[in-house]
């Protein structure tokens, strides 16, 4: 039976929007049960409107909130949270994964310090899944690390990996790593040191090298890599340019009357693509690598939006996302253990030299 | 008599689709001269069909092609490549700018060995216009540095305001430096400093700070000011999401006969929409920051596209833009030299202590 902590207090429009997102993912979750954090006479008020809720929820009553505008540090400091409590839950097995929509910045330094960073990962990666031409796509880090090494990068593939076969049900995701070109000789040192360990790893096949921008709406590969910064900034300019197309398009079609006619002869089509470029639908960025599945939800999502993340964190608890990436990195310490016993049987060809000179 | 040197040769379809768009071009500038670099026969023959380049191109034969996958180190060596050869001509005072659809990196390399980095600037940026939710945007830079410094930053926006100013005849264009914030504590050091510097620079009125991805199509400010890195990774990513969003919309208008007769019917709106986000309106992307004007096509270039890029750079020979931004970059200095005086009459706490201590 998935639990799942639910932080009831953060985003624009909660309680409401939460818990009436929760209705809504109740219905196609039916085992799962949420310990609610927040609020406890808004949050009663609201869950005994819904029949489906009121018998899968445990009311977990907080005193404090975290507003949006707080700094990280700022927040560690308010223990009677209900994001703070909500994260607590799963630190002590009371649920399987944590869902909010708050404050990221707060969410990210929380999650970090109170579930810990699993073993065997260097740091934790923010993913999401996007719109492509040839489906969706997966990337990570969308800012949860500024900057990156290369061994950060190759933990964000094997992770990314993983969340693409477990969320997206794609059998061998295809991986790329973002970059200014697809030439070997481009990007930086980090950047080519990181190509070079995956080309080695256990996904070895699975990657294609570097990729660029135009790739990730291109749907080039499954999973595109790229450190917290470029990331961020890929994924907002993106979301930005379909919004703006958004946003002319609603012009042109009601512009006079022949226009409007033509929205309702097109309208099947232009409401299939407007569902599928939906945000709503790609809601629910994971917070990839602690010891615990941590799911945000856009700050302005609606209910419909909040239970397209719920379903995320769904997926990732059922199919048991943390243990299974446990085990592929197993296999890639293994392949490393392998790769460096073998450097020692045989010395380097300098050190040969300086023996027999 | 503005006069360009023009590469021939580089580009997908070169020399056709370059003569081409000179052809074009020449209508719009009436008082250009063209010296035109590459195959002499080839170049002669195209020449010969246009009435009105026949008395302003000057044929300057060359012997050698840089291939589009050649690296700018073998590049360098072909001293007699069509590419070359226009850039020498800038550097000769023959022209006052180059303009090629060629081999990227080879064009940045020769144009910094032949022209130099003008005095002042540390590091040429790549800069190009592109649409958004309030008129076009000037973003760089675009690829030429993939490392930048807090220096660098501040030049850029100080070439991209001047750009703005010059290219897109704003009178106070607007400044954002892109981060994956807009509070001020976001991104790393490089980037705080260079927003500290905007501030107390002579551009500081014009400059809002630090904006994100989606500020960029939603036109928050006029000139977005980023690492080459970044702002190649947007560019292509914003791009691509457009790409995806016509693809779509085409299959939506050809599904059916109903959405065939919408497309009909809405077609004078739909057709203006896409002229507006053509690539091809936004094709020249200049290398700012050299002595001589630079442009680059792209390579898969028509020659209405070729024919905007030589407009950029009619624009920035005729308007003066090298001159201006003498001046500019004079002002900046003298107001750094201004705060580094202001210093020297008050010697810092810290030392007067020490001699009355």
């Amino acid at each position: 039976m998935p639990i799942l902590a639910v932080d009831a207090m953060g985003g624009d429009s909660a309680p409401g929007m939460v818990i009436a997102g929760l209705d809504i993912a109740a219905e196609r979750h039916p085992n799962a049960r949420f310990e609610v954090f927040g609020d406890a006479v808004q949050i009663d008020e609201l869950v005994r409107l819904s029949k489906r809720l009121r018998n899968r929820v445990s009311i977990r009553p907080t005193t404090e909130i975290i507003p949006n505008e707080l700094k990280p540090t700022a927040a560690l400091r308010l223990r009677d949270a209900s994001l703070r409590r909500a994260i607590d839950a799963v630190a002590n097995g009371e649920a399987a994964g944590v869902i909010s929509a708050g404050n990221t910045g707060a969410m990210l330094a929380l999650a970090k310090i109170v579930l810990k960073t699993m073993s065997g990962i260097d740091r934790p990666a923010m993913a999401a899944i996007g719109p492509s031409a040839r489906g969706d796509v997966v990337m990570l880090d969308l800012g949860a690390n500024v900057v990156c090494d290369a061994r950060n990068l190759v933990e964000f593939a094997v992770m990314g990996e993983l969340f693409a076969r477990t969320v997206l049900g794609l059998p061998h995701p295809t991986i790329g790593l973002l970059n200014v070109g697809s030439e070997e000789m481009k990007g930086d040192e980090t950047l080519r040191r990181a190509a070079e360990a995956l080309r080695e790893s256990p996904i070895g096949p699975q990657f294609r090298g570097f990729i660029e921008g135009h790739d990730i709406a291109g749907g080039t590969v499954d999973v595109v890599v790229t450190d917290g910064f470029t990331g961020n900034v890929a994924l907002k300019t993106g979301e930005g340019a379909l919004r703006l197309v958004g946003d002319l398009l609603r012009r042109v079609f009601s512009a006079n009357i022949a226009s409007r006619l033509a929205y309702l002869l097109a309208r099947p089509g232009l409401t299939r693509l407007r569902e599928w470029l939906d945000p709503r639908r790609y809601n629910g960025a994971v917070l990839l690598g602690l010891n615990g599945v941590v799911v945000k939800s856009h700050g302005g999502a609606d209910a419909e939006g909040f239970a397209h993340a719920v379903d995320v964190a769904m997926d990732m608890i059922v199919n048991r996302f943390n243990d299974r990436i446990r085990d592929d990195l197993g296999r890639h310490a293994d392949r490393e253990r392998l790769a460096s016993d073998a450097f020692r049987a045989t010395p380097p060809a300098s050190a040969t030299s300086v023996t027999t000179g």
